[in-house]
């Protein structure tokens, strides 16, 4: 249940956040919609198909798509659209739910094979694996390589599900989520970030 | 065996879209037709990892290979790739034919499963697929996200098919595909578009 | 024996070759040890979705993850970065070593299948499959579209390996990694170049 919620939040937020992208990029309504959905729907395909679950659920139920095709609609309107350009933190804000909501999803798609390696790995790819996506799409080089500590809190969050998922597997969910949440925003805000090469 | 025709047809028309994309790009005669083949084979081997069916069929049977292998070196032949550099419309066409003839491919590909969303989506990602790839390998945003109506033909061609699919496959099959090819070039010639955001 | 050697040169190779092309970014620590890691296991995971193995082994086992970080850290110190910077070659000779790797991993994983053109396609997609990533990733147009030869001595070392791997695997192993690696370093030094379309 957990993890369905999570499941729709995370595609809300993935769709919004590739909507964002689109929007900046000057697309019209249909490429709007066409990234969103794909950047909601492109980290789960690839968890199941890693995973051998073909085929994928975001091809077997249509809600999914549904979800992200609404969100992104939305977030084209002007009223939404506008509001998100002009406060960027927003953007990094749902962003980052969607980040923890699919790493969350992932890490525990993984907990079935036994094996912690895996399962943190899973996590990770689908988390990082839609905004990866959306960022080659759209011409971008992908957050993932350049934001100060964009697959840190994923990594981190994973390993507090792992810890935490033999005593009670919703708290690890919603405790991994909340600190992979909170540590990109704390990235975010403070401008964290790690040595490069000379 | 009409699906068999539009296979040969759809591999040969992406060859040659691909095969002229890397001309523009000043690839060599091999990466003219890496591209043409990957262009050729990348919506048929997304389409066949969607559904479980490894390996994918371009890897078991040479024959797409040897067909978009041709295809990409007479395309990089001088008295081709001129005529086609010198007329847009030309690529437009080839271009048609392929998105037709892979939605169709992928949509029958999906009968079986018993769902229409499926099909639809299955459809439309062995479309579109192979275009995508073509575009990011070559450094290009991918048309899907910048025409107008790049994916809009070949929604309205997979749900051709799928009302007429009860009737008659073949007859599905071919009306699908003239209707995507038909409002693609329409929509090329009068320009049509969808709003973007402000 | 001799495989499994090889994977370990190969995801060492490649992922020093991936973390050079991020330290060229200007990418900080953790976007080189990612796309060092992205470079060394993508031909391998993307192989292993090919045949239809998943979860990939590379999922399974955190060893060559582990081999990759390793490499791609060491790659980043100072001591090493500015060494291959400043020899263009070292990189090549690098890139060579992890393509002729992962190519002859590629093609002996076909071997089950019995068929020739199978087993080819499966050890050049293996082989370039990293490096396409790592140049997609980063922003690059893939090397394999623009260099003399890039998948020429792919193929060439994959032909080699099938003839010969009647007699003996290892063998043929050894001799079609050779191969490659020595055609892709003559390539680089000579400048062998294929034509283009004018």
């Amino acid at each position: 249940m957990v993890r369905y919620i999570l499941e729709i939040i995370g595609t809300v937020a993935f769709s919004v956040s590739g909507a964002v992208v689109a929007i900046q990029k000057k697309m019209d309504i249909l490429g709007v919609t066409t990234l969103g959905v794909i950047t909601a729907l492109g980290g789960g395909i690839f968890r199941d198909i890693l995973i051998g679950k073909t085929p994928p659920t975001a091809f077997n139920n249509p809600l999914y798509a549904l979800v992200a095709i609404v969100a992104a609609i939305i977030t084209f309107l002007p009223v939404v659209s506008k509001r998100i350009n002009l406060d960027r933190f927003i953007w990094v804000f749902v962003d980052s739910i969607g980040l923890g909501a699919f790493t969350m999803i992932g890490v525990s798609a993984g907990t079935s094979f036994n094996n912690v390696f895996f399962e943190i790995f899973l996590g990770v790819t689908t988390g990082v694996g839609g905004g990866v996506v959306r960022d080659i799409c759209a011409g971008n080089l992908p957050m993932i390589f350049i934001k100060h500590f964009y697959a840190c809190p994923c990594i981190i969050g994973a390993v507090v599900f792992v810890i935490l998922n033999g005593y009670n597997a919703n708290i690890a969910v919603i405790l991994g989520f909340t600190v992979i949440v909170a540590l990109r925003l704390l990235a975010a805000k403070y401008k964290w970030h790690l040595p490069k090469a000379k």
